[in-house]
């Protein structure tokens, strides 16, 4: 299973912060061939991005981690946690769509850094994408 | 960028169809050597599961479809629907996580037929996966 790069991410950011992505813009820059294929797009206020996270670390990862790092929350599975860190590094974000132009995303709230790879944009459905009523652990809530 | 499988699709579903997939059960059996990257995953009422859409068509696809095959809707680019058939066939489905028994989650609503390769499970975080005020265009609630 080989996946290709369908574009990349423009931003400001060098380094993985931990938190503060919600104000961040950045340009989703998508293979100009493809341009087409973002059309109607912008119909919707909301898009989730999947990202290739190439700054993570190689080789065999511990099952288990503290989320976020933060070694005053327990211990828990690779899996309960998005941490970049897994046997495919994978993210999925959901971010608002501020505008389109052409093969260029303007997004808010992408927590991704210059240069990551991006390989599907995916529209945000309300009710298919969301669960109300989902319920989650104290450790994530702190 | 190469993906690997990290389990496997198990329900009765052998023909994908387009719609009534909300109360279909099905097992998702993880590699059994990622047993312990599970722990604490039950903990979520609904994971999210990225899969390879291994039946989808190869080749050049067209960059507009009409959504779901329906021709009664407008032509629309191919990233602003759910279409399997995209350049990196990618599905990601949020669902109810029902039970985590060692290596197997048994799961309700995910669209996916029995034997589709699964690459990654996230925890849903409301908040972070759902975008409260998102609007969609008319040709998505029709």
């Amino acid at each position: 299973m080989t996946l290709k790069a369908i574009g990349i991410v423009r931003n400001e950011i060098k380094q993985r912060p931990e938190q503060g992505w919600e104000k961040i813009v950045s340009d989703i820059v998508i293979d100009s061939s493809l341009t087409e294929a973002l059309d109607n797009l912008d119909e919707f206020s909301h898009i989730m991005v999947l990202l290739w996270m190439h700054q993570t670390a190689a080789g065999q990862l511990p099952m288990k981690v503290h989320p976020m790092g933060r070694q005053e929350l327990p211990l828990v599975g690779r899996f309960a946690t998005r941490s970049p860190h897994r046997p495919n590094p994978l993210g999925k974000t959901t971010v608002r769509l501020l505008e389109r132009r052409g093969n260029i995303l303007r997004v808010q709230g992408l927590d991704a850094v210059d240069g990551t790879p991006v390989i599907d944009i995916k529209p945000y459905i309300p009710g298919y994408d969301s669960a109300d009523s989902a319920r989650v652990p104290p450790w994530i809530r702190d």
